[in-house]
This record gives C-alpha cells, structure tokens and sequence, in this order.
C-alpha cells in the first residue's frame, strides 16, 4: 500500500545564471524539488514556510495539483527565502552571489496532526536542530532520510550528530562526505558515516552517479546522461524526492528498494537539469522516468535487456 | 581460439610522486602496461624500444616470464625514455616534471614477420604516423584499437584522422575527447568520434568509469572502488590491455564481449592503481581479477547476483 512522505525544507524563489541562460525569481527550494519529484509516486505533505506577501497562488496551485498537502505550508509575514548564483561553464562549480533568508531565518516546523504518523520522513537540508524537532514531533515507526551541507557540518556538529544518530538513509554530496568525516575515499567515508548512526547513506556525484553503502552491499546508480545541461539547480533534491516518493510507494526499504529507487531518482533528476528550476521537475510523466530507468538499467547490463 | 594481440607503444622509465610516495627510474609506459595487463588473457606481441644500455635483463625476463613475446623489442643505442611527474593530493590532476624522449625520438615500429598477422592490434598513445605505418605493416583481418592524446590532436590531426578512419576502437579520456570534437558532452563527442571512423569509442573518465558507444549501443563501466590509490599511472592503459587481451582470448569484438572485456579492464586498472608503477600489473592474478569483474557486476545489479 503506498504510503505519504512527510517532507520538510525551504520553499524559495532562486536567482540562476548558467551558460544556458538567466532567470530571476523563479520558484525553487528543496523542499519543493523533493516534493515535486514525490509526488509522481506518492502523496506528500509539505512542512515549509513562505512569505504571505510576495507567494504567487500559482505555485500553490501547482503544488496541489500535483498531489501535495499543502497544510504544513505557512505563510507568514514578510518575504520569501531568495537565494542567486551563477554556475561554472562547466557546471563543476557554482558561486552563491546572495541568499536573503527572510522569513525562513524564523522557521520552526509545525508538523500538523495529519502528518504526525506519515510512515516516511524526508528532512531537507536545514539547521539540524530544526531537524532533530522534526523528530520529535513525528510519532510511530517511520523511516527517516535526512540530507545535510557543510554549513551544518561546519556550524552544527553536535546537532547533526544527533540527527544522524536517529536517520535511516543520510544523503550527501562527496565533498560535504569528505568534510564530515575527513577521509578522502568514498568507501571509506561511507563506513565512517555509517558508524555515526545512518543505516544507509548515499553519496551523490552529480553527473558521475551515486553510491549506495548499505549493511547488504554497495550500489551503483549512474546519472542519466543528458546531451544539453540547462539548470542542475535541485537535481540532489529531486533525486532524493524520487528515491523517496518510489520508497513510499512500495512501502519497503529494504536493499533492492533502494537500488530500484535511486534509478527513479536518477532519471527525475535528469528531467530537473533540463531546464530551469522546477519546469521539467514538474512537468515530467512517469511514463518518461520510466523511459530513462529503463536506459539506465540498460547502460550496465552485460545482457540485453 | 585464443588471438594473439600485437601492441605498438612506448615502454620508458618512470619518476612519480603521489601522496603516498616517490619511485625513481621505475618501469613503465603505455606498452608495458598494456602488454601485462592483456598478457593475463592472450599471447602478446610487443613493438617497442629501449636503450640497449640501460634497459636492464630484469625487466625483459619479467614480460617474458608474463608471455610478452619481445621478438619486436628493439635494443638501440641510446637512452630508454624517461618520464618524470607530480601527481595533485586528490589525483585530479598531474605536472610533467621531465620528459626525456631518447631512444624514443627516433622510434620508427618494426613488425617482426610473425607478429604481422596479429588478429588483434593496439595502438598505444604515440605518433599518429607511427600508428599508421603499423597499420600498413599489418596483414590480414584485424580488429584495431587506439589510444591518442591532446599533444596529437593538437599537432597531428591529419594523421590523426587517417589512423582513425581504419580504427575499430578508439579509447580517449573525457577531457581528450573534448578537444578531439569541440563538444563539451560524452554523448555529443562520442557521436562526433564515431564520425571520424571508429565503429566504437570508449570515454575514460578514471575513477568515474568508462564509457563505450557503440552502434547497439551505450554501456557503462564503473570503476572499481579502491580505499587507497597509490600511483594511477597506467591505469587507462592497462584498462585497453585487460579489455583488448579479454577480446582476443574470446577471438570476439561484437558489442557483448565489448562490455564484458571493460570489465575486465577496470578490473585490471584499480589494481594497477595500488602500488608504484607495474608492480600490481605484472602480479595481480586471474582469481584476483575475477573477484574485481564480480563486484563490479554486482555493484550495478538490481539483482542479487
């Protein structure tokens, strides 16, 4: 029986510049990616706060027409997060030329009695002590995935020790992996993390794939790959969203759960690069996710497929 | 039937420093790894040359005991080529401290009349007129790989060309394959590539994997995880020798034996990345690298395997 994904983020309006071109005030955020790309397999409800002024009907609609409880959205007084940057040519790398908190910077998550037994939880990437109330306001068995960045490795640690210590499935870029637990091999910080609590933690390269360290084994998922990259804005989010909604949906997470999910993960996340922020992540069919799982399976399959 | 594979490079000594150390003046070149490394699977026939006076009795009885046939090892008057260089901590990148061409500058291939109906041919990264005059000394059917680099595209793409139009594999790195096209995607340089001749491309991209494009299509070959790396050189060497040396046991070059000998070449290069030089080349045995091609399979499989 699938079952509902609690997700919990920033909801925000993104600046973004890469060579494929330029766009202000677009809606963006993880919470938004994670829940968009969920919401192909399974109902969401959103924990975020925006402001009450500047948030456009139009993207609530669109969130709800995508399926997601939208009770947990706040709106509060004053403005909604903004974040600008620019991307490298190459889009190895990308410059944060502003971030405005607004309303954000007081965000307390407010997790709606409707919400409170979703058996799935994904925690975006936000202070860890916003977190850890999550947590705690969440009752029943749950399975928790969090993601986190150097900000909170660097500003945190004792909190996101604490999260990590009560968190299923801990999603992380190399370099932020790397940070935490300084190694400088991703087997090696896989099993370093593993020890500080997570059962499973998957380590995100971008374009070169993800690595799925697990008690039963070691996965491979390889990025899709796209002929034109417009936007990787969200791609981690919404691999995580999608990894999270096809979770949800079979209601297991076990091992081969969480191979086959991070291919609808992978193939979500593709979609988000190819245009800017939340178009394609919005737009695309399972029918198309189902398309680029079946390529990737193909791409490493010694026998036809 | 097991083919015999003829292999035309450079055999040198090598200066490397990496995080975990510093050799002097050991084996090493595009030939030698190549050779060792297919010489697991196949009889090897190499075409190289050395300086009669330093290249010592050692060495030689070492790609001997290994199956090398040395019959096209030329012993001239002269300097062995040496090459000296300073590998980044995080083996991104790496500095030619010293490039000593000797003997090598007046390096003109000459196959011996046994070697000239090698069913396999590679051609390691050297002059593309070299190449060439290879392919004119070859007889018969053959199945013809290359391996080229940014000095040859940059100064010899003529010839370069005219190697590739009577190329059936071309193996490049990413950033090579790049140059090579003016594309700045896999997908869209491979595409390009196979224009140029080749029937199939494999883009190396070192610990991200390699992948091969193909008329049946794209595979994908992981790398294999290593906790430590110690020296990468030879590594994209070794990979062709363990993939040609793989096709030539099977006397297959069809799409299939394509993804399997991959296989065993990323098996064959992460142990080639474990010590200094052809130290864990020349030694790693079969059960060793069956054990590699194993996990490697698992590690995409949805499947247990």
């Amino acid at each position: 029986m699938s079952q509902k994904l609690l997700v919990v983020g920033s909801v925000a309006f993104d600046g973004i510049e890469t060579r494929a071109g330029k766009r202000d005030e677009i809606l963006g955020g993880a919470a938004t990616y994670i829940s968009l790309a969920a919401s192909r397999y399974c109902q969401v409800q959103l924990v975020a706060v925006v402001g009450e002024g500047d948030f456009p009907d139009e993207a609530t609609r669109m969130l709800a027409d995508r399926g997601v409880d939208l009770t947990g959205l706040e709106r509060v007084p004053g403005r909604t997060f903004r974040w600008v940057g620019v991307y490298a040519n190459d889009f190895s790398s990308r410059t944060t030329l502003d971030t405005q908190l607004g309303v954000f910077a007081e965000f307390r998550p407010k997790i709606p009695a409707a919400y409170a037994r979703s058996k799935f939880v994904m925690l975006g990437n936000i202070n860890p002590e916003l977190q850890l109330a999550v947590l705690d306001a969440v009752q029943g068995e749950h399975f928790v995935a969090m993601d986190t960045m150097n900000l909170w490795i660097e500003k945190a640690r004792d909190a996101l020790g604490a999260v990590m210590r009560r968190t299923d499935l801990l999603t992380i870029n190399d370099e932020e992996a790397y940070l935490l637990t300084g190694e400088r091999q991703i087997a090696r910080a896989a099993t370093a993390i593993r020890k500080m609590g997570p059962k499973a933690v998957i380590i995100k390269r971008g374009e070169h794939g993800a690595f799925l360290f697990h008690a039963d084994g070691v996965f491979f998922a390889p990025a899709f790959l796209l002929e034109e990259v417009v936007d990787p804005t969200g791609a981690g989010d919404s691999f995580a969203g999608g990894l999270l909604g096809h979770l949800a949906s079979e209601d297991r997470t076990d091992f081969a759960a969480l191979k086959r999910g991070m291919l609808f993960g992978a193939a979500i996340a593709s979609a988000t690069c190819e245009a800017f922020g939340v178009e394609r992540t919005a737009r695309v069919t399972r029918e198309e996710i189902d398309a680029r799982v079946a390529a990737l399976r193909s791409l490493t399959a010694l026998d036809p497929t």
